[in-house]
């Protein structure tokens, strides 16, 4: 199915556009932005693209009081033959409606807003950069806007999209990365909210982050929150340990949030016979396997940075280095064939990318 | 210390007040709100009173992203003699900051803003309502405001504070509720941010909340996350158990919000010689106590309801009735004495109590 051409109302004046070296991530934000609104009585309407503007909300809107609120985060690129290809966009609306559930809000027509999602990114075309590693990222988000301080879902919401050009995550070329594993924070629980894209996941981890910021470390692992044993995520990312040859990667036991890399990155490996198994993974196994000898690679996986392979994680004062800090053969297939689909330069087997017209 | 006198922008015209019996909660705004403004470079500026009106925020505010954000609740009191008190208002702007330490947040000057916080009250005062158990409730909030997708916190911030008249938590008098122990859903674990008062903390119970309400219960009962055993709180209170004379009510570990209303609870209780311990206890030592006939009181205590009586729990398929569903003597006995020094009507002699001018 396909929505209607939405109505679009045109900026005046256009923002100069940034040169790509300048980009970092999450800075710039593109000239027009798509706004739809939901109430109770008529559900989802109102869709349009419009200037990128503030939003106006009432003081006393539930987003600012109980949180409710989830989003998605995906990204168009630009190929070598000037087309413009999104990668699995379908997970992400999908993914967007599972974290509605868990914050008990309303569910989008997922074919619909996708397809809005596409006349934005088409509308803006000229901001998808092309230098190496660049990439228009798409931030799609639903705020819960009702103002009342009752502890209720709220009856009424805005989905909202905005598009930033977004500079290379490795500027330098890959680079393994050092990783804290993180004794005193968690991120989420069982029963909880891990699964979903809810804003208050993420800044339940800013003290963590820091204060490794600090001592050194790019990100931290997260434990899981009852034994401290389980391996979960690092940083925004999930994560892989390929081990005697198996790669192995924990189990979606509700608490972690289901990566559209990760799931795309199982499929490859399988696709190169090269087993994969999802299952509990404690720090505390990977210790001995490195002891062994039998840790060969370490690698995270997310929509930001693809493949980040890890270099090095400190655990309760030891360190230890993966694969001499190198990036792993397997790691570096991975990259390339990923990034290389989601560029066009590539053949796409799986039928992961999308055109936008 | 005492801030200086803000700048006030009144409004043109005002809205009429809604009748006391229609007041509900949270549902109405008074004529103005208090914002102040902070950025990493300056620290908090720019405080005023203004008239009530929409936050206008940049698409890409962290704080619908990432939903770095902390709140509190108080009331304020309409005595006989038309005086107006706020309760341990200086508590809550304590509580304040240490939520803002574990959202990565700066500080507020908790003086200065209580301050300001008075004037905005003094300005409204017609609007504090006078019958039976009716408030002006108090929510003061702050938000991040930067315009960044990073993951960081926000170098830009927005105080607000909003006055909302309520009505009667109990317009047909106390009425004990019924409350079903969660099984499914967690609120908070160690490491987490349950200690905070957090959008991201509140919009995650509503799923738990919906289901229990369908069930007929009025609330849930949150067990911790780890061993699915010991009590933490009740909905948005906390709980305490009187057995065999003595009262216990969970120790602050926290995963639970340090309640204004628990603490003066366990200072008044051994004020009147009444033991008190805070310690951990499971459900099934409550259930023990029951069948032992050792279990005289339950009740929650909240600034919304101030003390609530539990009528009877459900767990695990097996419901038990608490004190033949009636109120206990020492829950009577609390909220005529909390809600007596809350109006004015008796003596406060722990001078918890701040007259508005
Ligand atoms: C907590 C968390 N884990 C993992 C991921 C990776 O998911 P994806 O591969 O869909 O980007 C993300 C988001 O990007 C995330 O926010
Ligand atoms: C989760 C939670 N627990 C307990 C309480 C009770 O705290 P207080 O007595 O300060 O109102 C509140 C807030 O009111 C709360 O939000």
């Amino acid at each position: 199915m396909s929505a209607t051409v939405v109505e679009v109302e045109k900026v005046e004046k256009m923002k100069n556009k940034p040169e790509d070296d300048q980009l970092g991530f999450g800075k710039y934000f593109t000239d027009h932005m798509f706004v739809m609104e939901y109430c109770d009585e008529t559900g989802w309407g109102n869709p349009r693209i419009s200037p990128y503007e503030p939003i106006t909300l009432d003081p006393a809107a539930v987003i600012f009081h109980y949180g409710q609120t989830v989003f998605e985060g995906l990204k168009a690129y630009r190929t070598n033959d000037e087309r413009i290809l999104l990668f699995r966009p379908d997970m992400n609306m999908k993914r967007m409606n599972k974290s509605c559930e868990r914050l008990s809000m309303p569910p989008i027509d997922e074919a619909e807003v996708l397809d809005y999602l596409k006349q934005l990114i088409s509308l803006e075309k000229d901001w998808v950069p092309s230098s190496e590693g660049t990439s228009l990222y798409i931030r799609p988000f639903i705020i819960a806007t009702e103002p009342f301080l009752g502890l209720a879902p709220s009856k009424q919401y805005k989905l909202v999209i905005i598009l930033s050009p977004v500079g290379s995550y490795y500027p330098q070329g890959i680079q393994p990365v050092d990783i804290k594993v993180e004794e005193q924070y968690t991120r989420a629980v069982r029963g909880g909210t891990g699964m979903a894209k809810t804003a208050g996941n993420y800044c339940a981890t800013f003290n963590a982050q820091s204060t490794a910021s600090k001592q050194g470390f790019s990100q931290v692992l997260w434990l899981d929150a009852i034994e401290k044993k389980y391996i979960e995520e690092v940083g925004t990312s999930n994560v892989f340990f390929k081990v005697n040859g198996e790669v192995i990667t924990p189990e979606l036991t509700g608490s972690i949030l289901p990566g559209i890399t990760r799931m795309s990155v199982i499929e490859m490996l399988r696709s190169w016979g090269i087993p994969v198994s999802e299952r509990k993974i404690s720090i505390d196994e990977v210790y001995e396997y490195h002891q062994e000898g039998a840790l060969e690679e370490v690698f995270c996986t997310g929509t930001a940075a693809v493949i980040s392979p890890v270099g090095a994680f400190e655990w309760r004062g030891t360190s230890i280095n993966i694969n001499d800090k190198q990036i792993g053969d397997v790691s570096r297939r991975l990259y390339d064939t990923l990034t290389g689909i989601q560029t066009g330069k590539i053949a796409d087997p799986f039928h992961w990318t999308t055109e936008v017209k």
